[in-house]
């Protein structure tokens, strides 16, 4: 198989230019998603890579959608003859990228036109392509096309099974993909999901994120007196609702930051020594994660790194908080009701169900007899981590540390990454995330960028893990 | 002297009727004084006062003000005689009160018409004079005018001197009040000011309020990130701004309800055991205070009743607070800002400068080095007590408690009443609150009454009073 690879490795190395060109020619199409003057351009993107796909021997085409707006198409294709090889134990993985992109306001910020791709030297002297939709997602979704080209270019074959799934809403909801994945279970349904859609934690370094973190979100409502009381003439006797939340949510964590509700952290484990060693390489202090917000050190969990407070480590936020009078001047006010949005972050082992219940437990517990609380859900999620006995795991990391000579990393990420998780409910299988944008790529903003490194190694780290992933 | 008082009490007796025709025809007057429409009204009832006072034998005019908006003119009168006489050792007596009334609406509500008064039995079988202003504060000025019209009936003149200043802007700002004491400081000052605007504690209870609390009111804003993170990405690591407020907030309580700022209590003093047991029989419940807007137990510093929490002890409270995502729905934000508007109440003898600067630098201790503070006052003002050596207070307890054949009691209140005050601030003198309105007189809403018994009584409260004083 190694001599195989390196074949298709050359033949990579070999067709850059081509391969850079067609990246270009879908970079042209303005599909972006959530604009309806673009929906044209959506499909047209889809029908391109639907194109491209069949081109390579898929069977692809063009798959409607209609539980929720906007229902531009989903890209689907099967390498029939690998697919159909599945039966015999060949491992079947499904590639997940998004062609659909962000909009590109502000408009006067853009340096080149959005959608006339061009190879620029960034800052750093470092070879870009610059266009709406280099990096996310248009580029991250060619390095694997583009592997599988090279794979058939050389051997007329892949070494896994291969099938596509290329979403048209990722950036506009996505509420069409989980019911699809639901509906086309026993089509979609493989071994293994390869998503690309993440960046890696610096130039150097390929990572694969595994674990995600859950929320249990909650709206609280504290009433009290039947009207706003005057301020001089309740002050200290009538129960205010105000206070009453600060207490509240101060009591939720202690003076070192841990969250007190009882049992909340069963079930949290930490990653091993090695991989918490590879995150203080890659984050020697807390400012590498914070200076660019203007903050310089970790507020929660003290015994706990900042990547390691968001990466691995469960956390309770205040998301807004509002009660009282909140216009200009003053008001000698007692506030009748007071009401914050809060949130927990949760690692994978944690319950959401349990936390929740425990959650209002405690803050009926807290309250005064005089004062009544409405709690409000808005969602709960656990955290998902890829399964550790996953064989396609240790294949990916090798795969990926040979081909940028370093070790690759598991990483976490603090939110969530609803596709994997969509993939794990509605399929239930695995899922790796593995990109190669970088922090500095401007996904989202004008002038967005992805090196043309990022574009090269991103196929060839492909190329090997397809090799590393046969069985 | 009690002879003379009691042909003086005779005589009102003996007049009822013709005093309640008095105060009726001000009735008639719609003296609005925050609506331009009434503006003529006003300077109606202000003209109507200026021809009693001199019906009286007292030189009285209009004095206008134009400090501030709405400018409606001051009722002022010294009985000039009288007043002559101060010199030789009489006392002399400042008469405040206030012509102008609260809006109407809304009208649909009012049984009668507002300017129409009516006499009518209450629910509680009370004859009442119905009209908008018949309790606050018409009725109330008219009890002293009465007192002064029967001294004068039965002798031909007053035991003490006695100067009137009737306000026509106390439901519109009453900014002109104080720039118009300073600026006629000499000829406004007397030995004691009288102000009849305020309430009895029950009907059978006579009182004067000798204690306000004073204010120190606070906008803190924190900021932190410099700008909204998401929750997911930075939650735990990032400082959330909501959050530290909270527990900055929380952390001015402790768990007994007092304030922890160092040197708060500096100062506080207990009102005598009398007073407060006088208080506990006039209010043997929390709900007596509470009960009517739906509270039932004293929620501040424990081991206090929630009358005392209000008229004698300092209190902390949120009057608002905002921050992060407050609409509908959630959004997984950590806030780059959030703020609150906090204030203390203070009892007579704490230093809101010091305790302004104590909870500034409190704040400022409290936070970790990544956040900023901004303050902003929205003012600071001591505490309001009568002086304890004030001879005028003693006379004037005697005198009520004969009137209504019970102890006269001191009460606090726990608002400001801000003639009180400036008359302190600009004529360095005491002021004695005396009022005989009823809490359920429904003030500043429709079918505002006043009890014919507080009218009556009112009226021998204050002739005795002007016996009592006299020396």
């Amino acid at each position: 198989m190694t001599e195989k690879m390196e074949a298709v490795l050359q033949y990579v190395d070999g067709n850059r230019e081509a391969a850079l060109e067609r990246l270009m020619a879908l970079l042209r199409i303005p599909s972006i998603s959530t604009q309806k003057s673009h929906r044209d351009d959506c499909r047209r993107a889809a029908g391109w890579l639907v194109r491209e796909l069949q081109e390579l021997g898929f069977s692809a085409g063009l798959r409607e959608v209609s539980w929720a707006e906007p229902g531009h198409p989903m890209v689907v294709g099967h390498d029939e003859r690998n697919v159909g090889k599945v039966k015999s134990g060949q491992r079947h993985v499904l590639f997940y990228g998004h062609y659909d992109v962000q909009p590109t306001d502000p408009d006067a910020l853009w340096k080149t036109d959005p959608f006339e791709p061009c190879i620029r030297e960034d800052e750093a002297g470092r070879k870009v392509i610059v266009a709406r939709g280099a990096s996310d997602d248009k580029g991250q979704v060619m390095t694997f096309i583009e592997a599988c080209r090279a794979w058939k270019a050389v051997h007329g074959d892949l070494p896994v099974a291969v099938s596509f799934l290329l979403e048209g809403e990722e950036e506009s909801g996505g509420e069409n993909l989980l019911p699809f994945l639901k509906a086309n279970r026993d089509e979609m349904r493989a071994d293994v999901a390869l998503i690309c859609d993440t960046a890696m934690p610096d130039r150097k370094t390929p990572a694969i994120t595994t674990s995600l973190r859950g929320t249990v979100a909650e709206e609280v409502e504290l009433v009290a007196a039947s009207q706003d009381l005057h301020s001089g003439m309740y002050g200290n006797a009538a129960a205010n609702p105000a206070f009453l939340l600060c207490q509240l949510i101060s009591s939720l964590r202690d003076e070192k930051g841990r969250i007190t509700l009882p049992g909340f952290y069963n079930g949290v484990s930490l990653p091993d020594e090695q991989t918490r060693q590879q995150w203080r390489e890659l984050y020697p202090d807390d400012s590498a994660l914070l200076g660019e917000v203007g903050l310089s050190r970790a507020a929660g969990e003290q015994g706990f790194s900042a990547i390691e407070q968001t990466w691995c480590r469960p956390s309770f936020e205040v998301n807004g908080f509002k009660g009282g009078y909140q216009d200009d001047g003053f008001k000698t006010v007692i506030p009748s009701r007071a009401s914050a949005k809060l949130s927990f972050r949760l690692v994978p082992g944690q319950d959401p169900v349990k936390i929740r219940e425990t959650f209002r437990a405690h803050v009926r517990r807290a309250l005064p007899e005089d004062v009544d609380v409405t709690f409000t859900s808005h969602g709960a999620s656990a955290g998902f981590s890829v399964s550790r006995d996953s064989e396609c795991l240790p294949a990916a990391l090798s795969a990926l540390s040979e081909e940028w000579g370093r070790q690759a990393v598991m990483t976490g990420c603090g939110g969530s990454i609803p596709v994997a998780e969509e993939v794990r409910e509605a399929l239930g299988m695995d899922a790796l995330m593995i990109g190669f944008a970088q922090a500095d790529d401007r996904i989202h903003s004008p002038n967005e960028q992805y090196g043309l490194d990022s574009f090269h190694h991103g196929i060839r780290s492909w190329v090997r893990i397809l090799a590393a992933l046969a069985r």
